[in-house]
């Protein structure tokens, strides 16, 4: 399969980047990444090391949508920027993924300015993978669209549950909704309409209801539905928890120890690894015609493989088919369109 | 002053809740604690020790609302219970406090059904205290109301600035809103029509802009502004991960240990009571005419302590009336009623 890797997203592209492109081409034999950006900046990254040059292929283009620039603006601006060209290699089927991590917002409005949804798909949703008492879960959405009507946050119950079942392994998987209390009528207007489009569908029985925030790590269920505003708030300030108790840790708890700090210091850097937020794999954009993963902005080298090995999953199980052969199973009618 | 405590509300009430309000009237000569309950249960409590009884008074009721039951219920089918007695010894003016570790929502919903609003406030909202790696923010509103308009949402910063400054002692307190984005127009319309009341006012040189949430533990700003729904998920989740990762640090660094793990466990323990979201002082309902703090429902005696000891201070700067300054200086139009 054909990947487009944004070369130019992340906060040290395009070095990582690259760097990811070329773990990937060594673990998956079917594998070639395009890779989108300034071919004079790529160029020098591919000349050492044993690796399959072969599956490495560079798509030149002249610009780059800046980190914390806006997504529109920039868009406008720079026609011939990486973002746009790996969407563009997507639409005209050149390639069957995309995999970036510059600028959200311009991967997802680049992505959604298409508009080549799945059949039947209202909105996209952005699906991130969070860490809990019981494994994994997948919270979505978390960014994509921050002002939904019910009848989109219950597609992304269903599209999260076939991730859940074909991407995470789990049977059956349990659907919860971010509300601010467990009893049904709580919250808003968006909250409890979703709750009962749940509770009316056939997917009644994996629904699990209402979950507060304190669930989710708690591993309360497999699929956390909740609004793009809601989602992109709860995943960035895991982040800031998961830094803060990191430091705090490294200094209230590691740093009085004597004789075996050098231990401590170690067993803490692996626990930071294997579970910084944001380096927990790449997130999946679900609902579009096609395979899109979006990686945090400081992306290394790792971030990059793992995502691009999303990617390949994605493709192998035919994630979208099972998400458009699943909404075929549902009603599609809706009241709030 | 007078503090009317809600003696049956709480995980484990009465015992720790009397426990707290012994140690409270221990500490400051000129606090009376009134004890709202069940006279048979609190009273055994009160036999032993060294300690003021005068300044601690019963006031006798028969009901209380349980932890799990839906507030508005609760409040309506047991008319004689802890919360509703508390609220109505604030309305008579009997004390100048209510503190409360029960049913958040019944605490909220019991205060607000007096509609005792301090004047031009649109609606009270509840204000929590978060560590950061620069001491400590508020963030408001964590529940109280999860439809607000951006009127209120700008009040919060308002009334949140005036704690800031009187309590955490923070001179020019700034001001964030949380949002998706840091950048103008980002987010829903709440949160973009939020954006620019604050720009337009007064409150503007001390306001941040958007800030994300992995900035409040970053100690972006003083006063952390958003939406009751918002807030409530992102307190919990707060919990959640913090939870998380204190199993995770015990088993997987802690753990390992073999010749200083006690002093490790040691350490770690002393680190989770400081910051444990649970027992981080009370939140106090800001806009309401009279004082209320509500308290986790795992709080244990010191957490109770503290809370009296926030409404205290409260009552000692006379908070409220600045509040009422304040936002008088303010425009009280609103486009949005």
């Amino acid at each position: 399969m054909r990947i487009a890797l944004d070369a130019m997203g992340g906060d040290h592209a395009p070095a990582p980047i690259v760097a990811g492109a070329i773990q990937a081409v060594q673990a998956s034999a079917d594998v070639t990444v395009v890779l989108v950006g300034d071919r004079a900046r790529i160029e020098p990254l591919l000349v050492e090391g044993e690796f399959p040059r072969e599956r490495l292929e560079i798509f030149h283009c002249s610009q780059a949508v800046g980190m914390e620039e806006s997504p529109v603006d920039g868009l406008r601006r720079k026609p011939d920027n990486s973002i746009s060209r790996c969407w563009q290699l997507l639409a005209e089927k050149k390639v069957d993924a995309v995999v970036g991590a510059g600028n959200t917002g311009a991967m997802v409005a680049g992505g959604l300015r298409l508009r080549k949804f799945l059949k039947n798909v209202r909105r996209p949703g952005i699906a991130t993978i969070m860490p809990t008492a019981k494994g994994v879960c997948i919270v979505l959405d978390v960014g994509a669209n921050v002002h939904p009507k019910p009848s989109h946050l219950f597609q992304y119950g269903v599209m999260g549950s076939v991730f859940a079942k074909h991407i995470l392994q789990r049977d059956n998987p349990s659907i919860g909704l971010m509300n601010v209390g467990e009893e049904e009528g709580k919250g808003h207007e968006l909250a409890q309409k979703t709750h009962e489009l749940f509770n009316l569908s056939p997917l009644k029985s994996r629904f699990v209801g209402n979950i507060e925030g304190r669930d989710i790590h708690r591993g309360a269920c497999d699929v956390v539905v909740t609004d793009g505003f809601v989602g992109n708030v709860i995943l960035k300030v895991c982040e800031g928890v998961f830094e803060f108790i990191m430091k705090l840790v490294a200094k209230e708890v590691i740093g009085p120890l004597q004789v075996e700090r050098e231990l401590g210091q170690k067993s803490l850097r692996e626990l930071i690894q294997r579970y910084d937020y944001s380096h927990f794999g790449g997130a999946p954009l679900l609902g579009i015609d096609g395979i899109c993963i979006i990686c945090h902005g400081s992306s290394g080298d790792r971030a990059i493989r793992n995502a691009i090995n999303v990617a390949v999953q994605y493709a192998r199980v035919r994630l979208n088919e099972l998400i458009v052969q699943e909404l075929d199973t549902l009603p599609t009618k809706a009241d709030d369109e």
